[in-house]
Order: C-alpha cells, then structure tokens, then sequence
C-alpha cells in the first residue's frame, strides 16, 4: 500500500477535515461543569456518527460519569489502541478571549494559520489529527494497514473518575501490542517527540504539634518548642548542599541515561535559559551535578507544595503557634518505589522531632514514573516515521509531570504507550484564547498516516 | 508616723474599700469600643472625684482618645509616681460569663473570697490598691509620708495612643525620683515581686520572592528554586544546635545575672516543669545551658510567629511557589540595640539568599529591653516592705514580654519603674470571669501603705 498517495490525499482534503473540526469544537463539551453533561454527550454521538462514517464499528459507553466512545476498524497489522479526550477545559476568564470559544475560526498569524477555540489543540485538533490519518488511510486503500482499537474519554479534564474501572471492565476489549496517546506536544517546532518517560508522584501533608495552645512569646518565648522552627528544620534538611535529597534510600531504583538517550537529549539543545527566563529565573536549581534536562526529565525531585502555621494576617502578633503544616511532594522516576518513599518520609520526620513534638501525616497513594520499553521496535519505527514528517529527527523525551492514562495502560493493560503529539507551548491550553497551529494539524495527520504505515511494516 | 496605726485602719476600713471598688467596677469602660467612651469618661471623673475626696489635687486630662486623671499631693518626702489604668478589655464572649461582669460581687471559692468583674484584676482592683492604701495614711496622720503624682490612664487596653504624647507634653510635671506601676502579679500566692527586667521586642516580616509565578512542579519541579525551601533554611538557621541564636552579634550586651538575682531566683524554686505542663510541654527548650528562669526573663530569644506560603487549602496541588512569607520576633533583653539585630537580621536573609531569589522586609520599630537600676535603695525598701507583708520574701523578678509603660517612663521621663502587683496566674484577665483575690485586694492595700512608709524613711 502506497503512503504516499494517502499523504496526498491528506494535503488535498485538508479543508473538508478542517470543517469537520470545526463542527466538533462547536460543541461545548465541558466536562467539570454539569450544566454541560448533555454537550459531552452529544461530542460523544459525534465521534461515533465521524467514526462509523470511516467504517469503524463505534459506540457510545456509559460511565457514572460522561460516555466513554469505543470504536474498532481494521483486520491486519499490529493491534493499536488509540487514545484521546474529547471533553474540554470550561473558558472562563470569558471577557479574556477574542472571540466566541466556541465558534472556531482559522486566523492568519504572523507565524502562520492557527485554529483558535476552546478544545482546538487540548484535545479534540489532537485526536482529530488520529482520525483524519484514519480517514485518508481507507478513503485511499479501503482499509486500515493496523487493527485500531479507538478510545475516547469526555472526563480528562475532571480528573478521569470513569477511566480505570472502565478498563478494568474492559481489558480485553482493549487490550493491545501499544498505545498512542495524542495529547502532548512537540519538542519544538522543528523537532518532534515521543514521550517515553513520566515521572511519578508522592504528596504528603504532615503536621508538627508542640503546645497543647497558641501560646505569648513574653511568657514562653525562649522555653517552648516552636513547632515552625521545628519544620524549617525537617524541610531544610530534605536537600544536602549539593541539591540531592537526603532520604535514606531515595535513590534506589534511579537508572543513569543509556548513551543514547544521552545523545539525543544533548542533540535537543535544549535552551534552559530561555525556559527559566520564562518564569524569571536564571540558574537551574536542581543537583548540582545534573543537566538541566535531567533535573525535570530524569532525576526525581523534592517539591514544597504549600506551609502554613502560626499568624499570618496582617501586623505583629507575638504568639508562638501550637503547631505548623507543610505539604510536599516528591517526583518520581525509573523504578523509584512511591510506598518506600513514603515511608522514608514519615521516618525522617519521625526522626528529627525533638521532645513534646508529635508529627501527623496525611498521604495520597502514590505513583510510579512511568519508563516505556524502547526497545520494542515500535518506538524506533515510529521515530523514523515522525523524523520523516518534521524538519530535524524526532527525540525520545521525558515529561516531568505525570500523564496517569500512560500508567494505567500499563499496569491495567499491560501494554506500553506511545505519547505522541503537535502541540506548541504557545497553545494556550487551559487558557483564554486556546488554539492550535493549522501546521500542528496539517503534519500531525500526515505524521499519524506515516506511523501507521511505518508500524504495519 | 506609726506604719501600724495605717494598716489597724486598712483592716478595719476593707468593707467601705470594697464598695468603692464595686462602684468603679460597674462602670463599663471598655477603651476599645466607640460604644463605650462616655463610660470611659464616667470611670476618669470617678477617679476625679474619689481622689479629691483624699485632698488631692486631681484633674481629668483631655486626649485624642479617652482622658488622663492626673493628681498631685503629700508635700514630703521622696516624689513618686504611680500609674494604674481605668480601662478594661471587652467582656466576649458574655455568654461564658457566670455573671453580668459590670456586676461586681464578692464570691466565697474554695481557696477564698474572690471580687468577680471584667477589671477586678486588670487594673481596677489593682489600680485601688494603692488609692485606698493612700486614703488610709491620710486618715490616720492626715497627710502622705511622700510626694505623690496619680497617673490614670484610660486607654491601656487599646495600644496607648496617648501616652507618649502625654508624658512629653506634661514630662515637668510627671517626672519623679521613681514611678510605681501597679499592673503585675504576686510570683506565687505566698511570694511577691518586684519586676526589675522586662525584654524587648523586634518584630520583623520578611518574604521570599523566586519564580515570577507560581509554577507546575511537573514542569519545573527540580529545576526552579522553591522559596519555601529558602525559606526554611533561613529559618532552620537561626538557631545552633544549641539552641542559640545564630546572628552575628546577637547576644552583644547581653549580661551574666548577678550572684545576688541568680540566689534569689533559685530562691523562687520555679516549677517550670507545671508552667510547662500547663500548655502540654515536659523540656524546656532554649539555650541547652540556661535555667528554665534565665530562658524566660533574662535571655533573648528568637520566635517564630507566622510562617506562610504555596497552596495551603484541602487536598494536593503540585504548584512549585513564587513567594514564601514569614513573621518572626526577637524578645531582647539587657543593652541589646533593636536597631542592631534588624540590620543583623537583614543581612544574614541577605547573605542566605541563593542565586534568583530576593527578599523584602517589613519591620516595626524595635524595642530594647528594661533593665532597672536595683542600686537605687527605694528598690530594697520596697523590697523589705513587701517582704514583711507576705509569708515569704519578695524578689526581684523578670519580665518575658515588655510593659511599654515602664520603657516610656524610663526613655521619656528618665526614671526607673518599681512593677508591683498581686494579681494571680488564675485571674482569668482579658478572659471571662475574671476575678481579683480578696487576699490580693486587702494585702495590695497592706503592701502599699508599708512601702510608701519605707520609701519615706
């Protein structure tokens, strides 16, 4: 089967595919906000109508929640189980936006064609770039070169409280060789990236109580323990000089950079002034001996999230508080064990409390980074294929924060991911005035149709 | 003049004493509450009125806020002055009350005849203490042994706007060889005190500014400096392992007890193990190499007040801070400079600051600590006197927090303070149901008459 008349296809059908996103972005498939609960569903009733056009077997799946779409095509090839989500942020600040939210338009920008609407690249321009591929693949060959299992979800943006009973629920339905998950973004605008590390996450809240009260510095300033003072210490002591966290055990499980993950990270030439600058910082602040890359992709950290205790109004009070909170969290990489952190933790606490203090935790499960397995020759293939599509080759890359849909794949299907997208940094996702490049779009489906052939091979 | 014919007619005067005391207490001058100023004003003309009818020469004196009553009289003899004030605190929450507070009687309790009031303790009964033990002198001899100037202030309970203006405005005729201040407590039941030493106080603010915004720990975490974390150095810093505090020349003009204050102390048996059983403590926790007595009133310390910063509602937020907040204050005492530690303070946040962060400060004025000059004999005498009233001998004691009034006098006035009270811990001052002992009140009177005899000779 020729790629090549399917990428032609896909140049000169363009327009149709942008009218039919368009048609999808109208609706205002807000899932946090209930006064939407029909919008979600009638998104969902779309995707079905779009899917069952191209030939796939689709339906719609009831959850506690919003539906779920399920859709199965193709009969030869590697089984593929594509995600995404159709469900969107809600748009409020509205008086910041330019337009209706949800009236898509395409605009001429000084750096090229965008999509602007609520939705356009977070995350229904991203899962439209999947079908469209789709859509090109049959409309040229009559079928599908893999066997593609398509899954979409109308709760991301609410925290995903349908997700992992509906694939418990159906994991064999679902079950596949690999994921593709398009909701990330590319490196650069040259450079695109598969995602194949996540780091994990721990939080923790914990309480240091001293006094049975609040008590006066006059009266007991100088011989009561000051619960504070006791956490600056337990905080402060988390890091050593160099920037390494000093948990016993912490490191266990942290792998180095194989050589070639190494190369190809120096090869990115990341610009870490630019991104610090972005935020007004100058120096990374991680360990002192790490790249900046590997601070936020491969090395695990130590997060103080939020500390509160004692007075914090406005003025003086000369009060020594009877106890102080803190919340942290720790990111996780490799093989880093979430309940083993958790534990070191709360013995360090433990640990450092002098007499009269007593320590209270609050934690919420963990999870574990997330190192998918490239030596499954998927990921090489579908590097070449993207390396093919964009101006510089494509780079495996790491996520600082978590993507919980790549982990539940994994430990609920078995099965490794694929995080693949065309997003750009200045997507305003999550903000006023969202859009997405038309260029994101255009090469996006014409990168998906180069896996696709690249993965049947 | 014969002390014993004075204290024969206190004894059998207590009754009329009491009424007067209760006509006072009925007055509600709450200094605090607009609501309350004509009462305020009724309470200053009472005293008006009450010390005219000893033959003093008394006046109300008009301020910004509530009025002075400021009297003149004894034409021998050392100048004293003696200060008291006339307002209360407000009395929420009523409904704790076992009694209307503006309602003053006298209760039988289990360890003795109590007057129960809002004031009782703070400072009406206090304040009477000596008003009746000068009615009992002029009755018995017709005149005071010394010279007397009647201080009455009416906004104690609110800050003391006023005051400073007052004394300098008035300062010829307020000034004396010594003031006694009538506001302080017994240092048990059976031990009274004189108050030689009262710490400082600097209050400082100071926030820690990194990213200019508040960022995903996902993205940044790792990478960007976390202000909380500089924050908790900081502070984690100010002590040594020690329990000493860390700014360079922190402890200049701090002095060593005298052998004469470290034996009365001793003296004292201080039950630091009840006043810290009190509020839910067993150790101590200052200077590793100070008595539970030096920590509390003639050591500086080091407090934190407040500390805040991040995301401090229910749940986790993976948010890396912008800025991290903190209130902390420094008890002084001896000749330490107010003005010193701030900027010592300053520079050692300055000096702590790692690359990307700064720092801004918010302080108040400082204040240093009191320390009287005890060679001046009136301090001995007084002593004595109180010594032979009670069942055991008075010290001198410390004070943990300050008494502007008796800095004032010493900085404006240029006189020491004698701070003698028989207030007891358990009078529930600024609390519901506050009370004065009845022993308080009538060995107050007792007291007061054998001083004013001693300081006479």
């Amino acid at each position: 089967m020729s790629l090549d008349q399917v990428l032609a296809r896909i140049d000169g059908e363009l327009e149709p595919a942008l009218k039919r996103l368009a048609t999808f972005l109208k609706i205002p498939s807000i899932s946090t906000d209930p006064a939407y609960k029909a919008d979600c569903d009638r998104a969902a009733d779309w995707l079905v109508e779009d899917l069952k056009s191209l030939g796939v077997t689709a339906s719609k799946r009831p959850t506690p929640g919003h539906p779920m779409v399920v859709g199965h095509a193709g009969e030869t090839g590697p089984q593929l189980l594509f995600y995404g989500h159709y469900d969107v942020q809600p748009v409020d600040p509205l008086e910041l936006w330019d337009r209706d939210p949800f009236d898509p338009a395409v605009e001429d920008r000084p750096k090229g064609r965008v999509i602007r609407a609520r939705g356009a690249s977070d995350d229904k321009g991203q899962l439209m770039t999947f079908v469209e591929a789709c859509r090109a693949w049959i409309a040229v060959h009559g079928a599908l070169p893999c066997r593609i299992t398509f899954l979409f979800e109308g709760e991301e943006e609410s925290g995903s409280p349908s997700l992992v009973p509906f694939l418990r629920a159906h994991a064999d339905e679902l079950r596949a060789d690999i994921a593709l998950i398009c909701d990330t973004g590319l490196f650069d605008s040259a450079v695109p990236a598969i995602t194949t590390s996540l780091r994990g996450l721990v939080s923790e809240e914990f309480t240091i109580r001293g006094p049975s009260r609040d008590l006066h510095s006059g009266m007991y300033g100088g011989i009561a323990i000051n619960p504070i003072r006791v956490m600056a210490r337990i905080v402060a002591g988390l890091h050593d000089a160099q920037g390494r966290i000093t948990l016993p055990g912490f490191y266990d499980g942290v792998a180095e950079l194989s050589d070639e993950i190494r190369a190809q990270w120096q090869g990115l030439h990341f610009d870490h002034e630019k991104y610090l600058a972005d935020v007004g910082l100058t120096v990374p602040a991680g360990e002192m001996d790490r790249t900046p890359l590997e601070m936020i992709w491969s090395r695990p950290s130590c997060d103080v999230n939020g500390i509160w205790g004692g007075y914090t109004g406005d003025g003086f009070k000369t009060v020594l508080p009877a106890e102080a909170h803190c919340k942290l969290s720790f990111r996780l990489v490799g093989k880093q064990d979430p309940q083993a952190i958790h534990e070191a933790f709360v013995k360090y606490v433990k640990d450092m409390l002098p007499p009269d203090c007593t320590a209270t935790f609050h934690s919420e499960k963990g999870a574990p980074g997330v190192q998918m397995s490239t030596d499954d020759p998927a990921f090489e293939k579908a590097r070449q294929a993207l390396s093919d599509e964009w101006p510089r080759p494509a780079a495996y890359v790491g996520c600082g924060g978590s993507i919980p849909i790549a982990g539940h794949f994994k430990d609920i299907l078995g099965m490794d991911a694929m995080l693949i997208g065309f997003g750009k940094d200045d997507d305003r996702i999550h903000s006023p005035n969202e859009k997405y490049d038309l260029e994101s779009f255009h090469k996006g489906i014409r990168s998906w149709a180069r896996i696709l052939d690249a993965l049947s091979r």
